[in-house]
């Protein structure tokens, strides 16, 4: 396999060609009526890094690199703002050292030294944070990254509790890949899936391939193994428990300020089997949210019940502007699912839904791989869906200003949230941007709410597209907490969101997580300014 | 209604008379071949307290009472030891004060005068702990027990989400009640649903009506509002969040050694109207808890898959000794349940289980309350199920020991572990008792393991009976602790559970709450020694 691209979403096989960045200029440049100058894309020999301002000592020679590339592949996330910067080839506040470490026990090595040092550690996880998880402090005198590729390994599989443990460190194809000769799979597909890992899944609170019922990685953990400053932390590994409040639910979502997750072990799944699936057209965006509030609400349970509204439902599932489609699909390895599906399309169906035969896939009893949800509309999606991060890669060079933001409300302020939340946004566009799109989707659907994602797009300035950026970004989250919105439904918080999620979360709750912090990290080196102030 | 009884559980109705008394010393003398003197119930005119150790402000004179049945009422929870102290006449150790707070405002006026004043507080929610959850400890300097059943109202409800805003002090029955006009139910039964409310669901992780998928209240919850010393901690209503940690999951389970929680925002639903069930006959144990394990793991997601031993299904479902029943039931307010019903007999049928025509009752379509679930094997059950803690009012005062226990283990683990935690618990019924009965059932079930309930009775002595039921309680949580369970799936943790809970959560979690803990309450009044030492 190619190696990992310094700046890009994937290998280097997928940093765009120089002409694949021309006519992604010429096409914006028409979509906007401006003019865009295409600019290579960054190659490491135009990047100059500060030299490291730390010496490896000799034991933990083998763990830790100061190789530029590896630093420089360290120095962002994939927010909008980080992918500019990277293409700008302004990379001026990189890690000093990268850390890979091999087992656990390199890990306590790392976090020892950076301990001791005072140097601050910042927990990797697959790279793909959006909202500045991973960020080198501008005060911090040395930073390590610490990435655990190299602990990408499953390591024990209980067939019987369908559940497996596996190092924090694999990524998502990695993990299903292992679990595959065993006929199962953990079945958790963010967006970021195949560059993204089991450690940040469960640091970050990631969202995942159910879009109702169990939506968060958090729902498929049954233990985890956190190293920290100060020690160990390992829960039991239990199906359910009462016994005081949750450990892992501190330990999920700590967003890398207590510890570095080195394995969990996971609720897994027999292959689906049974697959049915279809894809509903409604006149109205307030009709398929209708639909799907009522379907979710009679706890079908559906794996997908994705609502698409008619612009995103032309971008990316064939329509034409004038429906909203909503994606349903249900799920089994034990349980034909056709019956489970045309109740779903019944609900739909009293709320004003249609489903071309066609878009109706009932794959009951075979085995293997099914086409039910991989082909029609769905499959469009699905296919859209995996491929939208790498999109970037042409995008963050061309001037343009493009981002998405993620929350969930409850359905009594739904229409309303999403009146105020797009007059936000397309006012700060026009003021910003001077023009531009905005668009929603549901990834994910409670009984008691929605989480929309919306997706915005607007002409930009080269060299202040990320003022631009943050500006628009401002007025979308300050609609969404204003409105009664969650800061993130499952991008986490990292440094980014701070502003809102400070006037989110109990104040007293996060003194409660200041005092644990203090308590595992009391010198403070890990992923300080991430959730709380340090 | 009758009052609160001081002592047994429920009103003064539900104390037994002498001759029912009678009547139980002779039933458990000819069964365990003793002699037992029938004792007579307790009156509150036998009873003496210690006089109050602190004097009520004249502003909290309205709150607060110092009336002997009020402090009688509010020595002790409801386990054995409990009871057994309750019928003996001992309320050695009682709260000076209990406080019956009409709003917040109140809540907070207590707390106020507790924590300048250095007296312990003791959130009593319903009163129903079985682990000492709700003890004076033995050096408090003054306690005071605070009730919010005067707070037992639903504040609000939201239709569309499908969620409702009510006060903690609410018990079962008042939030159902308040919740019908709407054509909503909270639909949580745990046992103690009667005598039992909000507050101290969420406060201790209650388990409740579902079998599957949501099992405990944690499950309900949409946001929490709870008074600190420190002030008010309360999270946003939201469907679903990845914003950090979840505030809620730190004060769910924290058994009030964080705050007194006023109010919640929970998820309720439709009432159910279709409905279908069954009792599911299985030559074996063992057969039994093969398909609960396949039936969960198809994610059908039954409200009810409560599986019997043989000898629980002949005490409470009508068997005869020789067959284990496995309670299946689905409901739902949308759609028909009698296909689900359906799949999991054919798995059942699959692993040897046999379901007679007369105990498969499909109900589907009907509106009000159908009698699927509550005919049959079932019914007969369900009734059992919620009369059975009535019967400890008798049972108290024989000088016999009885209790149950509860955890939750990986199904990998299962057979072995209810081998040995039967070879213990019987063990030490021989050895303390000299003779006694084990049975199981499973509460709850899910995809990775069950959440095995097991009951026990003995032969006592009388005035030796609570060591000699802590001994049997010993060697059972010893039992359940060594071979991998947790130390309680639903029933908390408080004081009596805490030297297996102390060996179960990571020692940094439990330096992490306790950090939490200075954080809200510095002066360390709530509730100390439940969860954490003081």
């Amino acid at each position: 396999m190619a190696r990992r691209s310094f700046w890009a979403w994937g290998t280097e096989d997928d940093e765009p060609t120089m002409a694949q960045v021309e006519e992604a200029a010429r096409r914006a440049g028409e979509r906007w009526g401006i003019t865009i100058e295409p600019v290579p894309p960054p190659t490491i020999d135009e990047i100059e890094l500060r030299p490291p301002r730390a010496t490896v000592p000799e034991k933990l020679a083998d763990t830790c690199s100061t190789d530029t590339h590896d630093r420089a592949r360290h120095t962002y996330g994939k927010s909008f703002g980080d992918s500019v910067r990277a293409y700008r080839r302004d990379f001026t506040n990189p890690p000093d050292v990268v850390a890979f470490p091999r087992d656990e026990a390199e890990v306590v090595a790392v976090l020892e030294w950076c301990d001791q040092q005072g140097y601050i550690a910042i927990p990797w996880g697959g790279g793909s944070s959006v909202v500045g998880g991973l960020d080198v402090p501008a005060d911090a005198p040395v930073a390590v990254a610490i990435n655990l590729e190299k602990m990408d390994q499953v390591l024990e599989v209980d067939q019987t509790s369908r559940a497996a443990r596996i190092q924090a460190g694999a990524l998502g194809p990695q993990i299903e890949e292992q679990l595959r000769p065993y006929g199962l799979t953990l079945r958790h597909f963010p967006q970021s899936f195949e560059w993204s890992g089991l450690g940040g899944w469960i640091a970050t609170r990631s969202g995942g391939h159910y879009a109702t019922n169990h939506t968060h990685i958090d729902d498929f953990v049954e233990s985890v193994r956190m190293v920290t400053p100060r020690g160990t932390w390992e829960s039991r590994r239990l199906p359910g428990s009462g016994a005081g409040p949750s450990p892992d639910r501190l330990a999920i979502g700590s967003e890398g300020i207590l510890g570095i997750i080195t394995e969990a072990w996971v609720r897994v799944q027999a292959r689906p089997v049974f697959r049915a699936s279809a894809g509903v057209r409604f006149p109205t965006w307030e009709a398929g949210s209708e639909a799907a509030r009522a379907i979710t609400q009679s706890k079908l349970w559906p794996a997908n019940c994705r609502l698409l509204d008619p612009q995103e439902t032309q971008n990316a599932a064939g329509g034409d502007g004038t429906f909203a489609m909503l994606a349903l699909g249900f799920e089994s390895a034990d349980v034909p699912q056709g019956d489970f599906l045309q109740h779903a399309l019944r609900i739909a169906q009293e709320m004003g839904g249609t489903a071309p035969q066609e878009e109706i896939v009932i794959k009951d009893g075979e085995s293997g791989d099914s086409e039910a949800g991989r082909q029609g509309a769905v499959g469009a999606w699905r296919n859209a869906f995996i491929r939208a991060p790498y999109a970037r890669n042409i995008n963050a060079g061309l001037g343009t200003v493009g981002d998405t933001f993620e929350t969930s409300i409850t359905w009594d302020r739904w229409p309303e949230f999403d009146r105020a939340v797009r007059d936000a946004v397309n006012e700060a566009l026009q003021r910003v941007c001077g023009a531009g799109t905005l668009t929603c989707r549901f990834t994910h659907v409670y009984p008691d709410g929605p989480a929309p994602y919306y997706t915005y797009n607007g002409p930009g300035k080269r060299g202040g597209e990320t003022e631009m950026w943050w500006a628009v970004k401002e007025a979308a989250l300050e609609a969404v907490w204003a409105n009664g919105g969650t800061v993130t439904h499952h991008h986490a918080v990292g440094r980014d969101h701070r502003p809102w999620y400070d006037r989110q979360r109990p104040d007293l709750f996060a003194a409660s997580l200041h005092a644990a912090k203090k308590t595992v990290d009391p010198a403070g080196i890990l992923n300080p300014g991430v959730l709380i102030d340090p």
